[in-house]
């Protein structure tokens, strides 16, 4: 019963109104690629297939979910034929290389791709989703030789890839990874170990699966410095680069999870697998942590698709179902009774999933130009080039991770929400976004690591807090071009004081932290939370701002479009950003609240 | 894997310490029934059925999920065993009247008893539950002989019942109720119309099943003022009083939910079904709303019963499972690193976790002293004290119903979340409370419904503010007593202050009110968790001042119990309390923000 369509014209006043993609583009190597034309085009044909071919296996390859028998995994009815017309339309190399058959079009369209796809279905998106880590960890750390062999298949999609991380014991804290690579007197290694919680581990979609492994050298040293990262085919590539000799790797299991049923889980067990070393050995996790930004960024888009998903099968429901009379009076009075839209509390729910779709969106394409430009030094061999913009995407990652990831929960639960008792039956849908949404603050890092990796590493100790006085700077001098502007006031007084609130509230955190080092993980969600709301209503502001321009010089969109960018500006100031107030609170209050308790404490039970 | 113990000693340390129950008893005709003995003995027995039996068949249960062949509903494995267990050990009745074959408990021992089986296994709990709904309509509007035919099997249980109000077209809005009653020549009606979503509409735990079913009579007029309530039986009673004749109801399907799979959701046809009229004809709404006050009470005990649950499990999680290093210092040398619960996030969320469970007990236990009196006044058959306390309960039940179901799906999620992605894998059985916990802001009337209950009837309408001027005056009385306690005064200034701010808010929503109806409804949803917390608050000050008294006189628990609750209340006050200022905030936030957008502005998708 869930429906979608790709909201290609809100894409396209970002791309277009908002932040001048086409500009953008003249500054990039590939830019010339990414013509007005081909943009649109390349938006429409993602758009169809979205529309047309994902969304109608979403709810049914939920409810069938992957099989799984003695080591095979059959992804639901439906998946495979989609993930062929995936790979005949060239869209999974659309951001990679033309050498190796790709489009070579900017990243930042890979993630608006990304978006599309996911909001249609997200379970299926994992499957090409999955294969990017792999592509991008080769394209950046792998020989010339490891690409010729295994880039040209990937890109194509015809081959697919994991990244092979989490073991039973350890998940964030990889210092604890226990899985062997023992050297072979070819140069290959031998891997041993068991791998979990692998996305698209093993499936039927594609003729090998090309893992990236995080494994010990037998002479690594312990922790986090001794882990070196291995490329372990599925089927070993034979002379001709077709797929060989099936290697040692076999899928134990898959789980049975909470939602994304359709996306296979896996145990993946290595038994002395053939494996071949990827950039230096002990600089693994070095190496992961370089697409730690995309592949979070990744998850924050998934944060904004079942944003924008709940929205769209919320808003058909509260037209069409009746209850009550509206307290300000009958709205329907040929109807036995008034539409819910006409409610303010279920408006409140409907622009609540509007804003946070909208204004996560806008925090996306913004940090997607960041992420054309460090691509753009990976193509280039530049690795200057790539750590400077991959350090400038960093302030944003956990934000984008953390928070609309957050949000994303929060519509899928108003989505529910609005359609009362019918939000809980499976045969509606919302549910299954619930569902699906939950893990997306779970993998890539949950939410608390998300924070602890703002304020503690990003905030306080790479920056000392400049990182924000210069975010922070940026968003007052905006402000300043608009303090007399009559319409645009009313937004910008209020960032400007919540920017000089949280500037004093990291430099309360940073003395705190001195003499508490605990304060950083006590404060670290109130934080993150604060500092997302705040750079949403940075973004609300720019887009009310852009739509009052087109009101009044005249824009490719009619009025009522711009007028709805400004209305849902104004519901986001007074009804969100009040949020703040209660992070900013509760920020500062003493490690003690959380510290004090003796851990026998907690409960008495016995 | 999930585990439960029922939490005696914090529920004694509220019925003895905090509330005094046992003076309370003293008041009522059958208090001589509860003595501490007798109390102690209730509570062991069902907390040991809850844990023994209810506990083991949760999570197979949700797992097999409810059969449905053919109109008949089949529970999953153990559930039958389970309730005959329920009906031996006569736990059905214990509040009911020993004529009825009852123990004639007080109410709050039956309020008590529906939090620990619930939380032991909540959609088992359901079949039970939805008896008592049958039983209290028959109590309040039976005749002598309705009363004789069903009581007796209803408080065995060995009969079960269910209340039959929602239709395809209709939920809330019950006055677009279609079912329609013709009179018959014998004083029996003829029932035909469908009814949805009926918990324990059909199941093979008890013999017979008795529906109270709001229907419409041919001459009843339009809306709410023509629904009339009556007793439909699966089997006609026959002149023995035992099952006879099949009667023209039966299950059409059962629902495929989210959550509480092993609950059997019905939609139920009634077919020239033969039933009885129950209290006055076209008054049934009314009768219905006489019950709303418990049965929404029942509901924010699943609030508090899935909080419980989350916290119980997460928190030996939390112990056992390592990762990383604590900010403040290595914790467990001897490990490979810090068990979680030693990291400061971690334990903001197990803390969130239990301030909610034994502040949400807490208020539960007050309003449950209330629902003794109400329910004394229906043994009596004495109205005018029935509606005494039903009004005084009114202030508090979409409070309970609303706010606590709300923190119930939050700490479902905490509880995940200490889990990293196992919370999302079935096994742990976390995302089983999650998808149990989500039903409950959405049934028995979803959370607008209670707020705007709150605000507009209970606050706005019927009392004019008055009724949080009332409770706010005894909060700050009793702040007053502990105004220069060096211990509480930290709890008591903050509350004094909030008490101020809630007067004003109502006084300024009032005022709002008269122009702007709609202020209401927009206001709503922050108002009633504003007053949710604010009310937590008060309860878990309570709580502090009794530890401190036991701390500094002596209590039955070791002090570390008593410190425990005063570290609670403290994180309380310091990281939850502060939400209420975004809540203050956004209920003032003037109601264009939600009512401006025109309907067809929402989305742009053509």
């Amino acid at each position: 019963m869930l429906t979608y369509k790709a909201p290609l014209r809100d894409i396209k006043f970002l791309m277009n109104d908002v932040f001048d993609f086409q500009k953008h583009y003249k500054d990039l190597d590939n830019g010339e690629n990414a013509d007005a034309e081909t943009v649109d085009m390349i938006l429409q044909g993602i758009a169809d297939f979205a529309e047309n071919v994902l969304m109608p296996i979403y709810q049914s390859g939920d409810e069938e979910g992957c099989h799984f028998d003695n080591g095979v995994v059959t992804t639901p009815k439906g998946f495979k034929e989609a993930y062929n017309q995936f790979v005949e339309g060239g869209w999974q190399g659309i951001s990679y290389p033309e050498e190796y058959g790709g489009m070579n079009l900017p990243m930042s369209l890979n993630l608006i791709k990304s978006e599309i796809i996911g909001t249609a279905n997200w379970p299926w998106s994992m499957y090409p989703g999955l294969s990017t880590g792999c592509i991008n960890t080769l394209m950046q750390y792998g020989t010339a030789e490891q690409k010729e062999t295994y880039l040209h298949k990937l890109v194509e999609g015809s081959w697919a890839g994991t990244m092979c991380l989490t073991e039973p014991q350890c998940g964030t804290d990889l210092g604890q990874v226990k899985s062997k690579a023992i050297p072979q007197e070819d140069d290959s290694y031998k891997l041993s170990g068991t791998k979990i919680f692998i996305s698209s581990g093993e499936h039927d979609l594609t003729e090998n699966i090309i893992h990236i492994v995080l494994a010990r050298l037998p002479d690594a040293p312990e922790g986090t410095r001794g882990i070196s990262l291995f490329i372990v085919p599925k089927f070993l590539p034979n002379a001709e680069g077709e797929v060989g000799e099936r290697n040692g790797v076999s899928c134990g299991s898959i789980e049975h999870k909470m939602g994304i049923s359709s996306s296979a889980t896996c145990v993946l067990n290595f038994d002395e697998a053939v494996g071949y070393l990827i950039g230096e050995p002990n600089k693994g996790l070095k190496a992961m942590f370089t697409f730690m930004n995309t592949a979070r960024i990744g998850t924050g888009i998934e944060g904004l698709a079942h944003t924008e998903l709940a929205f769209q099968n919320a808003l058909p429901y509260a037209k069409d179902r009746r209850s009550m009379r509206t307290l300000s009076g009958v709205k329907d009075p040929e109807k036995v009774a008034d539409a819910i839209i006409h409610h303010a509390d279920v408006r409140r729910m409907l622009l609540i999933q509007k804003a946070f779709a909208e204004g996560g969106r806008s925090m996306i394409y913004h940090a997607a130009r960041y992420a054309d430009k460090m691509s753009q030094g990976v193509a280039n061999g530049d690795d200057a080039e790539f750590e400077k913009w991959d350090d400038k995407l960093g302030f944003y990652t956990p934000i984008l991770k953390g928070f609309l990831t957050e949000l994303g929960i929060e519509s899928a639960k108003h989505g529910q929400q609005i359609y009362g008792g019918h939000g809980y039956i499976k045969e509606w849908g919302m549910e299954l976004i619930a569902r699906d949404a939950r893990i997306a603050t779970m993998y890539e890092g949950t939410t608390g690591i998300q924070a602890l990796d703002l304020l503690g590493r990003k905030v306080l100790l790479q920056s000392k807090g400049k990182i924000i006085r210069d975010y922070t700077s940026s968003i007052m001098r905006w402000c300043g071009e608009y303090a007399l502007d009559k319409d645009m006031r009313k937004f910008v007084w209020a960032l400007t004081k919540l920017c000089a609130e949280w500037n004093t509230l990291t430099v309360r955190l940073m003395l705190m932290a001195r003499k508490d080092r605990e304060i950083i993980s006590a404060a670290s969600d109130d934080f993150l939370m604060y500092s997302g709301y705040v750079m949403m209503g940075y973004h609300w502001a720019r887009m009310a701002a852009v739509a009052y321009d087109k009101l009044e010089n005249g824009g490719t969109e009619a009025p009522e479009f711009y007028t709805a960018k400004i209305q849902t500006a104004e519901f986001y100031f007074d009804k969100i950003l009040p949020r703040t107030s209660g992070h900013a609170e509760g920020m500062v209050a003493p490690s003690e609240s959380m510290t004090a308790m003796a851990i026998e404490n907690f409960a008495f039970l016995d």
